[in-house]
């Protein structure tokens, strides 16, 4: 790690245009240009015309679940969504899984990747409280000068089903989560009414923004969705709303969709979404013509949910790719962009990005093309963090997180 | 590389079963047993615990169209099927795309990852003659101790639509390809019956087994499909006959689907799947419960049709298990299998596997389990092909590989 307070990066190339030198002062960007020339004492990094991405972006994991790092977890869990809920409870408190622990050990390879922004869902029941958020909570703190966190306290065994959980979200959002999370309300719920009405209210009290898990087919979604947006729009929470999953946006017919999307882009309500192979996925092009921001995520990660996902952020970006069928050049731009820039704006976080006064987060690696890095998610040569470089090829440099 | 004769591997868990040591002579597996005695002057090789994998097969690749390792194609290419075609004869025509050179440079990063057998599909058309079948041929002599390559000849711009083409397959086929291949009798030939009948006709006369490429969708894909089988049936091609992606299979009714998979089933007709996350695909467990064989391939890698696609077949059983929702652990030895077992016996790769008396094609890797394995496509930690070490750490050795 360089305490030094500026660095200069030589011979760039911002998301693959033309060679540039990038000047960082403290943990900011402070100018981009041609040979530019090398402050007093200051760091120069030779980039050697390296492809530069700005810090990617994890719109929509668990980290307080992962397993990531322990023994092999031997999943013969049912197909059910509420088998795995159920599973997933008992499991963590038998095993007494430490989330502080695991949601570092991941958090750390998703810096090591160039992921500097990141969007957690943390459970919050009735059987943990508000364990697995004061462990997520711990993490953040540890990372908070290179590693932006957002804690969304998720009822993951749903709001009403467990009474006792909305007063426990309500602890959680005074605690110190970032964001109140939401699970769909008819299929999880059923009584998708007061489910919301108890949800949105806490967020009116909290004055806080919502991400809702919403995994309910066509139609059940759509419902589901139109009473999200009435709340939304009546409570004046306009982008401040995101939707996480929205698989029904991907089995309506056209027409209807197209109505709940223009819906959402009036209110600026973003769509997470890990692209499933497996299951219907909101339509990425229609959604951004319409003028909704995509963003991406991996969900859970080696968890007892699914052995799947990784902390490369580049990874995702090819899985959105391929789930989109995106092969040309200016489509896998819009990969990226979904790890990126739209990553950000999704979520909220500000100073993204590679223009001076930005937050100096920064990934370099040797591709050619944005289209090229997304495909084949090459070593991070370089990753700089808050103004800082904490890893190289990969590995995180000794003592660039805080023990 | 070792050039002695026999190699013991102490200390390996063979698709996560209890440790044995693994004794191998000359190119075949000779013994596989609990603390075997080394013969003289055997090369002992610690395996330290590590899972031992069968050599990986690629079931459905392009060898001869590769851009692997080459300067990055931007792609602006059209979204229709023959837009692809027309577009790569022309660039290949231009570029002089050397196919012997592309197809060694790419089947060595197979080889290194641990795959040892191999099919790969080479363009015949009346533009480029048998000029990468050359070149595939080729690449293919200069890896057969270490890598079986199957070459089918491929008709990619149609069987019909450029007349000559029938004749020069039939060349091909005399100059030494493996396979006959087929494509898309209606959608690309315009002429289902005369284009299969022809495409038979050559299969007969030269005795070949076939492999066509089938991506018409639902009704169509499934009328070309029984005009297949019809023809199969009618010349006794049992477990001759493959059918690559066919989509069809999952696009029509249950019931009409399970009667083609019947009559599959009964001719032992392969389907060979890259598992594609953006298209409807056959349902990989219904298939095998009809019996059957399902195996995994890339497609194209890294070409002037698509940028995806990656020499780590263990990343193609990923993607496939991804496909499919395979997430318990007996799930994901299916999805292992679609890159193995499934693999050799689809495409007829003969002694082939982990007992006394096959080619000693091995791959060790640190994984605890087969879905560790799969999810985390770790480093090929050593790999065995034809007796002889040839890669470490997913790096071929030198003169692994004859010059």
């Amino acid at each position: 790690m360089s305490f030094s307070d500026s660095l200069l990066l030589r011979n760039v190339r911002p998301l693959g245009a033309a060679p540039v030198d990038l000047l960082v002062t403290g943990d900011r960007i402070a100018a981009a240009g041609v040979a530019l020339p090398a402050p007093a004492g200051c760091v120069v990094e030779e980039g050697g015309g390296a492809l530069l991405l700005p810090g990617l972006v994890e719109g929509h994991t668990h980290l307080d679940k992962t397993l990531w790092g322990m023994d092999w977890y031997r999943n013969e869990v049912g197909t059910r969504l509420i088998d795995k809920i159920d599973n997933e409870r008992a499991f963590r408190e038998a095993s007494r899984h430490d989330a502080a622990a695991q949601s570092l050990a991941l958090a750390k390879d998703f810096l090591a990747l160039g992921t500097t922004r990141l969007r957690t869902h943390v459970d919050v029941d009735t059987q943990a409280g508000l364990r697995h958020l004061d462990g997520v909570m711990r993490t953040r703190s540890t990372l908070e000068d290179l590693q932006q966190i957002q804690i969304v306290a998720f009822p993951q065994s749903g709001l009403l089903r467990r009474p006792g959980t909305a007063e426990l979200l309500d602890d959680a959002m005074a605690r110190g989560a970032d964001v109140l999370g939401g699970l769909d309300p008819c299929a999880i719920d059923g009584d998708p009414v007061r489910s919301l009405d108890t949800l949105f209210g806490i967020a009116e009290r909290r004055g806080c923004p919502l991400d809702i898990h919403l995994h309910e087919p066509g139609p059940m979604g759509a419902f589901s969705l139109e009473l999200i947006l009435d709340r939304a729009a009546a409570l004046g929470m306009h982008g401040r709303v995101a939707i996480s999953h929205g698989f029904c946006l991907g089995e309506l017919p056209e027409r209807e969709r197209d109505l709940l999307l223009a819906r959402m882009a009036k209110l600026d309500v973003a769509l997470i979404t890990s692209a499933p192979p497996s299951r219907n996925v909101p339509p990425l092009l229609a959604c951004r013509q319409a003028g909704v921001t995509v963003l991406g995520g991996n969900d859970g990660i080696r968890d007892t949910w699914s052995p799947y996902g990784s902390p490369d952020m580049l990874e995702r970006a090819m899985l959105i790719g391929m789930r989109y069928n995106l092969r040309r050049d200016d489509e896998l731009d819009i990969a990226l962009d979904c790890v990126t820039h739209a990553g950000a704006r999704g979520c909220g976080f500000a100073s993204y990005g590679l223009a001076a006064g930005d937050r100096a987060d920064l990934v370099l690696v040797q591709a050619q093309t944005v289209a090229q890095a997304v495909v084949a998610r090459p070593q991070r040569r370089l990753v700089v963090a808050g103004g800082r470089i904490v890893a190289r090829d990969n590995v995180l440099l000794p003592h660039a997180v805080p023990a």
